[in-house]
């Protein structure tokens, strides 16, 4: 386990300035600038299209695939490549063969995106929406019993993340699934928080749609994401954007045959490069330790955000209790709205973000984040509170 | 108007080779490397996340989407920006009203991602797919004429390339348009060979839809592209993937308002540092000439290789006269199939491609190549077969 301090040193972006903002986007390791330029340089090589290079394209998108699945505990063929989170959802949403009258039961912490996805479905396919309030469970209530009490026989999806981006809650993703399945129900999860973060076993949590990205938690470059997909689901899915990657026979100009498994949902060219980027990001934390001691040490460290924050006045987390992710979510009573507060702590040099839904600051901790860095940013809020 | 020797110069990828595959990928100019690089330290520096790096983000979608639009006579709200050109390929196709008994005319010449799409599109919403013979307009009869006889009162959609990327046949797209206008038909045109070859009028054209790349004939980085929707067909059009950046509206957790233009038609976090590359790319090749000096270069060099290709007893070009594109597509009389050939080439540092349907070898020739380039190849090719 190289010594944390020195590991801190390969994130150009962590000099000179205090970095809160590991759920919006986390800093790129120098090693994976590194590795996306020499991938830029080795398509100077020997392409940018040729024979030799398209094999090594071929060859990075096995590997990432690869990467990812041993991350989730799954199996490359259920991994699908996707630009981002958001993508993996309106994969997994579009795919469904909606009937009218169905219903999707859609968590109340979601990403805006995620709702103009299924404010579509619903319109599109006569398909109608009920929302579950899980919201109220972050200090009590059970999430899995909320959500059963709002099924009913019309519902085929379920619409939830692993863990919100608002509060910083962890849903119960197994009983969920159990539950959702004994009712032929299907999951789909937004793991934008979760992957890279969380120790994860995607089979054993028995999810059917599992959409992530590589540049939070895992501190990829932006723009390369991915949707896990259980083998049952594929049985009884589509693909709906579809390109040249998922095409596995072309025998007369006007006919295709797609893939069976997740290679299906991949559509045509990406940035190849910025696979390479990922995949050496993954490579970088693994180094330091497995993610079982990463994600203890991301809670330690937000449980010391947590407490350091909590600690002063005018300032009130979310949880009632040390979270168990990385994400601190705070109000603070004073006269200055949060979006003033987060402004003048970035003049400050500290990168947090105000919260729209609860209106709150979320200051996210990694499993590199320092005591001294929580240290300061309760001076600053503080001096400036 | 810089030499064009030092001009090549600025091309890594074309040091020690001899490359024709520009209709596969064009090779990065040094400066577009360089304005990547500078973006991802520029987001070390103030980001990754951070009001300051989101205003930037901002600001760069804009300026891709108005430097694509400038090329295109078009305005930037008729701008999606996407990941390639299957991905605009796919937004057009499925964001659609399809009716059971409605007909799709898909050329001959299409790509087999674009294919694919179609051939889901049917199996799902009960559409039929026609198929225009368009390949045999190659060396005489009209395009147009063939377009007219395969339209029926149930045809909703014509599907073609502007530009075939099997033959290098160019389309009389104004006259197609016009046609299919006449009778309430849609047109979707694959451009990915013909962006950033042609010089491009699209309202002129009074094309529905035109999807395209940035990484062919632009040279910009792999993983950008974009569409074109006129302001007519975004009237009639719904968005299918849908995600934050098409989001203008969020008043309540769970309902959002969609953009009234081409934005909702983007998803979310994009590789942005990659947008930066294609603008840089975009302004590299505006140093050397305006759109139309560099097609009539394009067109002089693809002639010259025409005719020295031509002139090899062994060898027949597709096109019975030199091509009005930078796409020269031929055959080779020997005992030798073209992948063979191809690959010999490749060893000795040639890069071309095989085209499967009809069963040929393609060569690009863009304004920057050269003379003594098509000399060689001729002179390997000879030696070759």
């Amino acid at each position: 386990m190289p010594d944390l301090h020195q590991h801190r040193q390969q994130f150009p972006a962590l000099a000179h300035k205090t970095y809160f903002n590991y759920g919006g986007q986390g800093p790129l390791p120098q090693s994976s600038l590194n590795a996306i330029l020499d991938s830029y340089h080795q398509g100077d090589r020997q392409g940018p299209f040729s024979l030799a290079q398209g094999q090594w394209e071929t060859g990075i998108i096995q590997k990432l695939r690869g990467a990812i699945a041993a991350e989730l505990q799954a199996q490359p063929q259920n991994i699908a490549l996707t630009e981002n989170v958001t993508a993996g959802c309106n994969i997994a949403l579009w795919g469904i063969d909606w009937q009218p009258g169905d219903e999707i039961l859609l968590g109340d912490c979601e990403h805006p995106g995620i709702v103009g996805i299924v404010q579509e479905i619903a319109a599109r396919f006569d398909v109608k929406i009920r929302i579950c309030p899980l919201f109220d469970t972050l200090n009590g209530g059970d999430p899995t019993a909320a959500i059963a009490q709002h099924l009913t026989p019309q519902t085929r999806l379920l619409v939830i993340s692993h863990l919100f981006w608002n509060t910083g809650q962890i849903l119960p993703l197994k009983e969920i699934c159990t539950l959702c399945h004994s009712q032929n129900i299907l999951v789909l999860v937004d793991a934008a928080q979760s992957f890279g973060m969380l120790p994860l076993d995607l089979p054993g949590l028995g999810v059917d749609f599992y959409a992530f990205t590589g540049h939070k938690w895992w501190c990829g470059p932006a723009g390369v994401g991915g949707l896990y997909i259980s083998t049952e689901a594929i049985a009884q899915h589509r693909p709906t954007f579809i390109g040249w990657r998922g095409v596995t026979q072309w025998e007369t100009t006007t006919e295709v045959a797609l893939a069976q498994d997740a290679r299906c949902y991949e559509v045509a060219t990406s940035a190849y490069p910025l696979y390479v980027g990922l995949m050496e990001a993954i490579h970088f934390h693994q180094q330091w330790g497995d993610t079982a001691s990463r994600y203890q040490q991301i809670c330690d460290r937000s449980a010391y955000c947590w407490e350091k924050l909590n600690a002063l006045p005018q300032v009130q987390c979310l949880k009632a209790t040390p979270p168990a992710s990385g994400l601190v979510s705070f109000q603070v009573d004073t006269a200055q709205s949060h979006s003033d507060i987060v402004k003048a702590l970035e003049a400050q040099g500290f990168c947090l973000r105000t919260i729209r839904f609860p209106d709150c600051i979320r200051a996210c901790t990694h499993y590199f984040t320092t005591t001294a860095d929580i240290d300061q940013l309760a001076i600053a809020l503080t001096t400036l509170t």
